[in-house]
């Protein structure tokens, strides 16, 4: 029973943000009683604080089998970005507002693991696309890995890209492209170009 | 007597941010008293908002003579941002954020100038650009334009980039060339390539 709360609260805040979800809809999405879901858990933010942790050990996962399955840097990042956007594509465009306007607790924890995971993850990326020269030397590191975690973040802002002007996904693969442009070198372009074409389509065919 | 209030006001803000300096200071600053002050103005609001005024004002003219002396866009985005090095260089780190936190109808002054002037003048930069086949065709301009100016804000945040680890001048320089070379096209990575060691070298020699 307490796997299936947590799964159940995690469709619904995914879904709908978590302000508007409230213990009753969790209850009647299971169609159980509340008293059930108490019996459990102490309040929506005890809830909350789990289903956090289980999608960031999912995502992780999920990370880290692509890291293993991308032939290098560059193919990771945009296998990366596929991910992203099949993860993302259903998400409640408030939820991450949500988090840190009303919950920052939980905010505290998704911003952990920005700062410990995907930092690194980015790190890691840059510094193995400099090695084989597909990345340019004269980037910083250090710099761009905050840029381009803060990127992801700034797309879901609805104060700068307003739902009804732009549609998230395709901000996301903008910045995405346009953060890879800005690190690749001469050889990185040059491989770039054979494999662009390839994900674009796949891109494409991907779009709602 | 109103104008040297204004222009020690602002000499003032720009070296020490706007929480930290008082009446007190400003006419320290003139040798004048404080009385004097309040004749012209009522409060230190009433300074900043001109301040603002004045240096947004003066920021436009130096834009616009910018933007006559560049052959293209590439160079108008160079030379924009060594005016921006010259100009923010001994900014106060905080001067933003106390504006942000302590002082919302002037942080309304600048967010209005940022989105009326600034996202306009990148948005003619990056139309211009593909126009003239220096910029991918394939670019969202209204997605890439806020992506630009947000860079130019986050920068300076001190959350994301503390001022012991990282140099906030450096910072924008690394964002700067960072976004020119992810919207460059082919044509307009060649042409880059064959002024940007004379731009990078002017650069260096201005580090601190």
């Amino acid at each position: 029973m307490k796997d299936r709360i947590i799964k159940a609260a995690c469709e619904l805040f995914w879904r709908y943000g978590i302000k508007s979800v409230t213990m009753d809809d969790i209850a009647k999405e299971l169609g159980i009683s509340k008293r059930t879901i108490y019996q459990h858990y102490a309040d929506k933010e005890a809830i909350l604080a789990l289903v956090i942790e289980e999608q960031i050990n999912s995502q992780k996962c999920e990370m880290e089998k692509l890291d293993e399955q991308a032939a290098n840097p560059i193919e990771q990042m945009m296998y990366a970005s596929q991910q992203m956007r099949d993860t993302l594509s259903d998400m409640s465009p408030t939820l991450l507002y949500d988090l840190k306007k009303y919950y920052p607790a939980a905010w505290e924890l998704f911003q952990t693991y920005k700062h410990e995971f995907i930092l690194k993850s980015i790190r890691d990326n840059l510094v193995q696309g400099i090695e084989l020269g597909l990345y340019r030397p004269d980037i910083d590191i250090e710099v761009l890995c905050v840029l381009r975690v803060e990127q992801v973040v700034m797309a879901f802002d609805p104060t700068l890209f307003p739902s009804k002007k732009f549609e998230m996904m395709h901000v996301q693969m903008q910045f995405l492209l346009h953060f890879l442009r800005g690190v690749l070198s001469e050889k990185g372009f040059e491989y770039y170009n054979t494999i662009k074409d390839k994900t674009e389509f796949e891109i494409n065919t991907h779009e709602k």
